[in-house]
């Protein structure tokens, strides 16, 4: 064991010789609850020194060990839900000495991943992929004659997707053995009073309820070798009384026998309820109550701030703040924007999809609470809900990250840019977005919605751009338009208290050149900036420009380019196919122009693994240093000027 | 009226004075009845004349009425879910006299279309949008304090997709005055045993329940008045009787309240209950029964045959068939395939959403119907349920039109390529799809399949290749596949009764050529081929290459021809941006490639109307005189070669 947080440090006495599942099994309860704590501490211990999602782990402490106590891992298959739940999943199967590394670069995965682990069934980074996932694995366990149990576990914020409701449905419908357990701890990412949501913290667990259900229970099992009719006729009676009482109505109608609710902190009570369910027949919906941060305090008390949480003080709860004072993220910029904006206009409103904090919008929510719809972990619905505001003359600013936008696809192309609607898409964590890694890589956008007919796409290259943009956005009332922006702070750049409208199309030219043309978007405008500094050591005199918009292109500086200059380089933190750098090349064949040499860089047609942002950029060779070597690389700058290379 | 068809010719008494729903409002019941049959006559006179959604539209004429009676368009919000539905609303609603244009090249949308009419609210193509919408729309009213009714109408099968419920749900939470109408024909494209319209067909319509019915209901009336809590009560105690005997438990879980079941074809019924609940407040489920194609005994009999039908006669019911045979189509040639590889291989199991014919997996359904899933409207779970599948190393053929796969774009990305699971898309409906029109066209598959890592892309130039793809498709298993072909017949080539393996990323010289290099991709093919025939004419010696495959690209093959060639055209019915010419310019721009002139031809970057496909062919110069034409003006060997164009 080469842990850099070695287990002994502190008095693990049962975590130790847990190196799979089946060590769990020779533990009695007591000695589970006591790996509980344990568990907790490691993770209190290790994520207090790397960050990570704290809240969500905390909560599924005992339900992990329950599950993997209860079932028979990697035979059983356990379909986690988002990988937010999955910290202890991965402690208690192998991980556990290198789970200080966990969403460090080259470390393991803060979600869960196939290929880190057998005990990792299906790769989860965005929400409610489970029953459908555990669906087609119980299908085909039934096909190949196999007898494994197949479990999803998944939270309530989840179930408020669209995905989570078509698999409901299906597994409805093809009655296969699938147990499905909803992990309710009643806040998803943030706190949201769903239909569904509010339907879970309606309980009312009397006993006369409980009594009846036992009864019912009972009789149900004994009825399991009898005839069809009495059988429907008991699961009627049951339902019935259940609705009036319990909240398993939703998942009944779908098709599912519920149970529940149960306590997801008492390992007793989840073991024995999950043995007597894990032989039942048909989908089963085991309904386990949970607390966000269990166990800790300040998480508990403040679920929201330890959701995903950067190092911090163990014993205080507070997060460290680096020495220096940092720019404002691009986020937070963003949702004081939307606010200051919306004063002025009040048609602004702003839409998010269970991300009111991650999307800046919490300030709009604080501000103009009437203006500002959290519409749950529900992109699809975010788009066309925002697209029927703009038909009666609103104008939706939709925050979803680039990653989760991928959602609604088809919705922005078909509710919103098919009839011209004036939707506004707030695209943050646009690019590489660090630990979070290849599942929430915001590397798509740009050519994901620039093949969408009058779509505008912008993207600043600062957090004051950031601003004009957005005001722009507001202005244009000819279709929709999308403004993709990094994670992370700004470049430090002052604010002006007014907005400057953008000519739409027009770019900016930073800085004049001989030699050859960087043309850059986004948050790659300063590295390339960066990069022409270092070109002029080799004697290479750049021209950086500013492209601000992906679609429509400026034209007219392209027809420029490609008149004084034989070497273009496109550069975007977005993938190298159909992005801005294609945009840039079409555009060019559209003109006849020959004779001009390429360089198209960019993120590759590859999934990017997790790290910082720094680590990848330097991967990627899609920072200052990178940008140049590549320029002289490619148009063999290198050769000609300098015949050893002194940085590589 | 310069009708065509003119109403005179059969004895309209009531349809040629409803120029617009106002005009409903003097009849009476009976008068209303009289008008429904008339409409029934006008829509099946002119439907089989041109062609159309039949079955649905017959459905919904005393709705319709209904509706329009009771509701005050287009003050009041009418927003029909999925334009199949809208032939009648159309009628009656200012388009009578050019509904014989419906689907015709520069005539009427067959879907609900906002440019056309001030009473198409909200334009629908894909399913499922309808409630989304209402609420933004019926958000916005509140906001401006406006009085207006919101109905959305939605079908059964539109029910099962997940951006239905994320809207319930939300409406649920918001509890806006909003009237949903389930258009329930238990039908949806074909018949589909969901969980959720299981649910609907089990009715007890029983006299005790009736009973109790109206008396919940006047209590219920009553109490509106008073407190809180003896409304939560009563409405908690109407829930859970309703629960036992009705269907409508789905929905008061997701916070509607349930009317219904009403019969969707008593005018008198609808009328009332409509005005009963149009007052109340929150939102409103009413669930209105209707059998599709009624009061056309072909369409009522099989009314999977009259979804859409093609030209027929109006006594028998017969489709007229072509004189000459036709080539099989391409979705017969695909579904017959799929058997043939499935029978040799048990691992092969098809998936479809609700598309079971328009897919060609119903000859699957009907040979193997254990390795056949018709997961409903649900393109979302339909994805990851089959890379659920595939972690088990089954082989699910995913067909989809290439329109509606754009809901599942994330779940092609986040749960079957970025874990290299094998799963095959079988994209139907690519490129221009005909009268279906903008919001069904496959103008973007190309796209947005291409900017994905790992995926591989392929297109046959006819059925036979498509064979041979499928069959390749199946063998290679080193991640995600998509064949991508058209709507319609194939070419006609013979069918060999084998197949054969095509190597990855090798494309096939049809014709050698010195002056100009023609790639074309999938059904482009052959026309590409035949203007190389006309260039020759021109003295212009083109080279035609079949690329089969968009991703990975026969890059050996494209070394050769910048090699040979300084004039390259790409030719594909797809979108021109981020699509196989893209492709090729990339592939370009990343070996240095200069002096060679390139055109990008295919779909420009808008939407494109309805027609049939030649008429949108010829618009596009996507036929073959097209794709000579624009070779000849943009690399100007029109000037060179001949002074005066002989076609334009």
């Amino acid at each position: 064991m080469s842990s850099k947080y070695p287990l002994a440090e502190t008095n693990y006495k049962i975590l130790p010789s847990i190196n799979s599942p089946d060590d769990l099994k020779r533990l009695n309860i007591h000695e589970l609850e006591t790996l509980a704590g344990e568990i907790r501490e490691f993770i209190i211990d290790t994520i207090s020194k790397t960050g990570g999602h704290l809240g969500a782990s905390l909560g599924v402490v005992e339900l992990t060990l329950a599950v993997h106590y209860v079932f028979n891992a990697p035979k059983d298959k356990i379909i986690w839900d988002t990988g937010h739940q999955g910290y202890v999943h991965k402690i208690i199967t192998g991980r556990r000495d290198v789970f200080h590394t966990i969403r460090q670069f080259r470390g393991i995965s803060g979600f869960l991943k196939r290929s880190e682990s057998i005990y990792d069934v299906f790769g989860a980074g965005h929400a409610s992929t489970s029953i459908s996932a555990a669906l087609g694995i119980a299908t085909a366990r039934d096909f190949d004659g196999a007898d494994y149990k197949v479990v999803a576990i998944i939270g309530d914020g989840a179930m408020t997707a669209g995905l989570a409701y078509e698999a409901m449905n299906n597994a409805g419908m093809m009655r296969k053995n699938l147990i499905v357990i909803l992990n309710d701890n009643n806040m998803s990412i943030s706190p949201n009073v769903w239909a569904v949501s509010k339907y879970f913290t309606d309980l009312i667990a009397s006993a006369h309820y409980n009594k009846l259900k036992s009864f019912i229970w009972d009789l149900t099992g004994q009825l399991d070798g009898m005839g069809d009719r009495i059988r429907k006729l008991a699961a009627r009676v049951e339902g019935g009384v259940k609705a009036i009482i319990t909240p398993g109505m939703l998942f009944e109608a779908l098709g599912f026998r519920y149970f529940g609710p149960v306590n997801g902190h008492n390992i007793a009570k989840l073991i024995k309820i999950l043995n007597e369910i894990k032989n039942l027949n048909g989908p089963i919906l085991v309904h386990v109550i949970t607390q966000k941060g269990k166990g800790y305090k300040p998480a508990e008390e403040d679920e929201q701030k330890y959701h995903g949480v950067t190092p911090f003080d163990k014993i205080t709860g507070k997060m460290y703040k680096s020495d220096k004072p940092q720019p404002p993220s691009y986020t937070k910029v963003f949702g004081e924007a939307v606010v200051q904006l919306a004063k002025r206009n009040n048609k602004i409103v702003g839409i998010t999809a269970a991300m009111p904090e991650g999307t800046g919008l919490n300030i709009l929510a604080k501000e103009i609470p009437e203006r500002f719809f959290d519409v749950g972990i529900a992109e699809q619905h975010a788009v066309t809900f925002a697209a029927g505001l703009a038909t009666e003359g609103y104008i939706p600013i939709c925050a979803i990250y680039s990653t989760f936008l991928q959602r609604a696809f088809d919705q922005i192309i078909h509710d919103v840019a098919l009839q011209h609607l004036h939707v506004i898409f707030a695209i943050d964590r646009a690019g590489l977005v660090g630990a979070d890694g290849p599942t929430h890589h915001g590397a798509f956008d740009l050519s994901y919605l620039r093949l969408i007919p009058g779509m505008v796409i912008m993207a600043p290259k600062d957090e004051s751009e950031l601003r004009d943009m957005l005001y722009t956005a507001t202005i244009y009332n000819k279709g929709p338009v999308a403004i993709r922006y990094p994670r992370g702070n700004g470049v430090g750049v002052p604010l002006k208290d007014d907005f400057d409208l953008i000519e739409i199309g027009k770019s900016e030219i930073l800085k004049e050149g001989r030699d050859i043309a960087i043309l850059a978007i986004g948050n790659m405008v300063y590295p390339a900036l960066k990069s022409a500094e270092i070109l002029q050591r080799y004697g290479i005199d750049a021209m950086v420009v500013n492209m601000r918009f992906v679609k429509p292109l400026d034209e007219k500086l392209l027809d420029m380019i490609f008149e004084k200059f034989n070497k273009v380089v496109t550069v975007e933190e977005n993938t190298i196919r159909g992005g801005f750098g294609s945009a840039v090349l079409e555009y060019a064949a559209s003109k006849g122009v020959v004779n001009v040499k390429f360089l198209i860089h960019g993120i590759p047609d590859e999934f990017i693994e997790h790290g910082t942002q720094p680590e990848l950029w330097q991967m990627l060779k899609l920072d200052a240093n990178g940008i140049a070597e590549k320029i002289l690389e490619t148009f063999e700058f290198d050769k000609v000027l300098i015949p050893q290379k002194t940085h590589s």
